[in-house]
């Protein structure tokens, strides 16, 4: 199995309430492949960077399985950069900076080596690249997921809503699904997406956890309660590659298999907030996602007879 | 088993996005009472009444096992009366009208027939006569639990804190634990508020679900997602009611079976919110409440292999 995953490959620079960085590799598709390199191998990374971006992350990289043929390096040009300050309650966050550099010129190509792909995860992206992509796919994935963001449905409503009717699931935050849908129950939300195409969707609540849904089945999946958030960035991204991950390395996109897999993103992105930027993910062993998973367990397991 | 609750008996009128009401019966006895006696008979209530309380109303609690030898009748005045509008997100809301009435002289009092109870669940109220009420009780109750709120930390913080030391558990909000120990993180301030005096702590956030502590152990219950949340009132009262109904019935105060407690709890406030008012919870019946106990199963429930 393998796992096509397309987004940024940028540098952030961060403030918390707990410190602030300089630019520093950040981008969704960094975060994805980070994340999902710990179930499968090869991620492959379809991104764009400029003159700036590291030769030793690249290096890390393809040293976790990631492929890089489908990274576009533009010579003349520095890479995306994102600066963000985030409130108190780290649920919402300032853009101070968004300078789109060689992301303006973004026009994401499938490396011939990369066709036969089982799964897809598409980056929040401009909707009409993402269906670029999936249209230069000679074979149709197994399964295809997306992000997407509220800019968009400000600016390319029409396209996104072509683009959802070309995948299986759509991965989006609580408010994301309140503006797509005009609803602001989210389980009216989630009918109304569905109907738009994605038989699955995942409602990301931050801090509050994860919802899938499929049909009338419903998996709510919590956060693990942290002492301290200390950097949020990417966390959704690193929830993704998780669950991507973990789904191309069973090879089962049953709705059970997905619980898991939510489960597994969602103890990734518990260690992806502990310290700003990828850092910690490129820290984490084996055991230490199993002793995460051992803990969500026991943070939602309970068993009640009924009489 | 028995178990004592202590609270309000009011008239409440209520504005949601989806309705309003004129004075219709609440408070936070009341809830506590239709969830508690789901579970245990007798639930014993001390509260105060005015000349307007209904006489049906008293009549369908007396019917489920709802002693009211502690609830004081005062003939010259009209019982407490709270109004409010809830904001589209159902989690905030403003106090329109607060009418204090009779509850300006609630004295609390326990009955003989009260004394040897092994349950009790002291309601939001002054600080001072919630722990009047732990001693009047010659036997201490194997259990003690409260709720409180933000206006006692600010207004009567010292006398709160006093009570602190003679409960089980405290159960509060988490706008509250965080204004209670000004700890912006819940992990940090369920360890503080443990320090405090209770060694059980719940932190309920609402539609977000609630967490459950002790010690180093941590549990967390979902809210079940619904369709449409109708009226909050009361289902943070209905939640405790079904919760300690549930350890009282259960004569098990183990955190496992608080696991179970919490899924009870929320099962009851989960029909609370379908209608105005308690109405909901007068209509369900032992096979509804199994039935929304097995959607929370469904909705949490994972299994996942480590390899």
């Amino acid at each position: 199995m393998s796992l096509i995953t397309v987004g940024t490959m940028a540098f952030d620079a961060i403030e918390t309430p707990f410190g602030k960085t300089d630019r520093i590799v950040g981008g969704s598709a960094t975060y994805v492949a980070y994340s999902a390199s710990n179930f499968i191998k090869p991620v492959q990374q379809i991104s764009i960077i400029g003159n700036d971006f590291p030769e030793a992350e690249l290096a890390d990289m393809r040293a976790r399985g990631v492929q890089l043929d489908g990274v576009e390096v533009v010579k003349d040009k520095p890479s995306f950069f994102w600066k963000g300050r985030y409130h108190e309650d780290m649920n919402s966050r300032d853009t101070l900076v968004t300078d789109l550099n060689v992301l303006a010129d973004f026009d994401p190509k499938v490396p011939e080596s990369y066709q036969g792909a089982e799964f897809l995860m598409l980056g929040n992206l401009l909707p009409k690249l993402q269906l670029n992509v999936i249209q230069e796919l000679r074979t149709r994935p197994r399964f295809i997921a997306m992000d997407t963001m509220n800019f968009w449905m400000e600016t390319a409503m029409a396209d996104l809503k072509i683009v959802l009717r070309y995948v299986d699931m759509l991965m989006v935050n609580d408010s994301e699904a309140r503006q797509l849908t005009g609803q602001f129950s989210l389980v009216k939300a989630a009918k109304s997406i569905m109907d738009m195409g994605p038989k699955y969707l995942i409602i990301k609540k931050g801090e509050h956890g994860a919802l899938l849904f499929h049909g009338d089945q419903v998996f709510f999946a919590p956060a693990l309660p942290l002492e301290d958030v200390f950097d949020p960035t990417g966390a959704g991204d690193t929830f993704a590659g998780g669950f991507m991950g973990f789904l191309a390395k069973t090879g089962d996109i049953s709705f059970e298999n997905m619980k898991r897999g939510i489960i597994a993103g969602s103890a990734l992105a518990s260690f992806c907030v502990e310290k700003f930027g990828p850092t910690r993910l490129k820290e984490v062993n084996h055991d230490d996602i199993n002793g995460r998973i051992r803990l969500f367990k026991d943070l939602v397991n309970f068993d009640i007879e009924l009489s």
